[in-house]
């Protein structure tokens, strides 16, 4: 099926799920509905990446066309939630999706209650445990998708290795930004690079193609040209979303102007103008950088260093050589042309969006 | 075998499990050592309770004595990390088990390197993390332990329930401490046995039964006498868990003095005493329950209302009603002699025990 058919099965199958457990909490406590209601409105947003590129490495190695799969692939959405509201949680973001993030949204409920008590700690405690719910359920949605056991289990250690991957690529990331500039090896491109790697390139494509292929039975030498595209343009997208975070427009990401510049995100492009600083510039990003109260004026400045030092010339050098080397891996991978058409249309969408 | 010897193998199935992960986070960067180190220190206490559990219940319906059973059990444990790990972020408590809370030892490694930025959000962010992966790491442990598949795909509905059940719990008693007395039907001896129902008896006893006894294939009839036994015995545990936090030794129990005090837990043996108070009494409660500098004589006085109300008693009653509930229901249960004695030592260790 079409791309855009996929994502919307695969919301469908998201919602199906969902609604499965509906009744269950609620029968556990009707006070579960804000939960749930909180849970509608994360799902209803979404690329759905994971599960696309889950997809096409299935049907790429001659995976049947299944509803069933589609569930399974979906599941990956799940993890994904998990990871965006834990993430809001530990940087403390306003927002997710141009809407308020889980733990403010339960922080205003507490608010608007009038309850005694921290309304901040209640939203996060909240926000943490409905991402392990989220967590725990990606699990589940895989093992309940009507696959076949041998399927399901050809899939496993793929998907185990994945979330252990991610993990250990977000504490890298809180290292690195923990660190700042005040250890050596800490703050440079290399080391935001295996971040990006292990956080995004592995999370978001390499592993979601692997899972489908594996799924599917792949044998080893498609395993590793599934990887020749997905590394180079999962790196791609992450450059993408660096300079979205920076330059984007807030109408199109949801995220306020300029918001990983007022978090201090240690990324490759913040990384390539440290690089490239003047001892002035340089002074002026350790001094903003990471600064919450970064208002328009602190952050048009970081915006012109990012630009002056050619840090920002160089990161959209880096997105076209990755998705250039992504393309010419796909032209030579073991896979269907279905499937080389619609990963070459991923990719594209991948690295030229706009939020 | 013995109940210590579940023990130890249980212990040993776990170190195994890590050790196994070991090269695989060490082969992404030796940054992760300090996660590894906080595992480690994690997994060498605790009572391995909920992987006994199971192990009886398998056992009880004729399951065979075999080490791969023993390791899907032992997954349980894993589960109970992550949920011990996220509720010391959620509650901001500074130890467990006698040693810094994960997120305290993570903010003091900030701290130590001299690194810029917020050492307590670090901290909790790591906890998150940590987390994060022992809960998928117990979902990948029971599915690795190495049994077939069909007696695996047996357990699963229950392990899902069971994960579900917890979450929704932990939500519920983060409602009941943020509410406190301003709701109406909050703060009750009912809400507080609400969510010891899900938080406690259901996710420490009964459904560790239920998974061993359903990976065995047990039928409805066992499930349910399993249940007669594993629910008074779940909520006599958790009173007792309840008298612990407030009478406990701290030498036992490895937490400051009237922990559960100073954090405002609305446990059952709180809402007791706010149930029988004198309004002198009830006014003392309000305004000392959940303050965070409460030292010994606030303890002390908090300690006295329990007592002299009559809370404690009635507690204490309370445990040895449900304990005997539990004990006649176990009388009374088709399963092995074997398990029903083993099953009777645990009745008498989870309720009267000192830590």
């Amino acid at each position: 099926m079409s791309s855009s058919r996929v994502r919307k099965e695969v919301s469908a199958a998201l919602y199906a799920f969902v609604d499965r457990q509906r009744p269950r909490m609620l029968a556990i406590s009707d006070d579960l509905a804000p939960i749930l209601s909180a849970l509608d409105a994360l799902l209803t947003e979404g690329k759905r990446l994971r599960p696309a590129f889950c997809y096409w490495g299935w049907r790429g190695v001659g995976g049947p066309e299944r509803p069933e799969f589609v569930a399974a692939a979906a599941s990956l959405e799940l993890l994904q939630a998990s990871a965006l509201v834990h993430d809001d949680v530990m940087d403390a973001s306003d927002t997710r999706r141009g809407q308020p993030s889980v733990h403010r949204r339960f922080q205003a409920m507490h608010e608007n209650a009038g309850w005694p008590g921290a309304a901040e700690s209640f939203g996060a405690g909240t926000a943490i445990l409905l991402g392990d719910l989220c967590l725990v359920w990606s699990g589940e949605m895989y093992d309940t998708s009507g696959l076949d056991q041998e399927t399901l289990r050809r899939g496993r250690p793929t998907y185990d290795l994945m979330r252990t991957e991610v993990m250990c690529g977000q504490y890298l990331d809180l290292l690195e930004q923990a660190r700042g500039a005040a250890v050596p090896d800490s703050g440079t491109v290399e080391a935001a690079l295996r971040v990006v790697e292990f956080k995004s390139a592995k999370y978001t494509i390499e592993r979601p193609l692997h899972l489908g292929a594996a799924m599917a039975g792949a044998d080893k030498r498609t395993l590793e040209a599934l990887s020749a595209y997905g590394l180079p343009l999962g790196i791609a997208f992450q450059l993408r979303d660096d300079v979205l975070g920076v330059f984007g427009d807030p109408a199109e990401t949801g995220k306020p102007a300029g918001d990983d510049l007022r978090e201090g995100k240690r990324t490759v492009l913040v990384a390539l103008a440290v690089e490239r600083a003047t001892p002035a510039q340089a002074e002026v990003m350790r001094a903003r950088l990471g600064d919450p109260a970064l208002g328009p004026e602190g952050v048009a400045e970081l915006r012109s260093i990012i630009v002056d030092t050619g840090a920002l010339t160089a990161c959209e050098a880096m997105i076209d050589q990755h998705a250039a080397a992504a393309h010419t891996a796909l032209s030579a991978a073991p896979i269907t042309e279905e499937a080389r058409a619609a990963l070459a249309d991923l990719a594209v969408a991948a690295t030229a969006r706009h939020s």
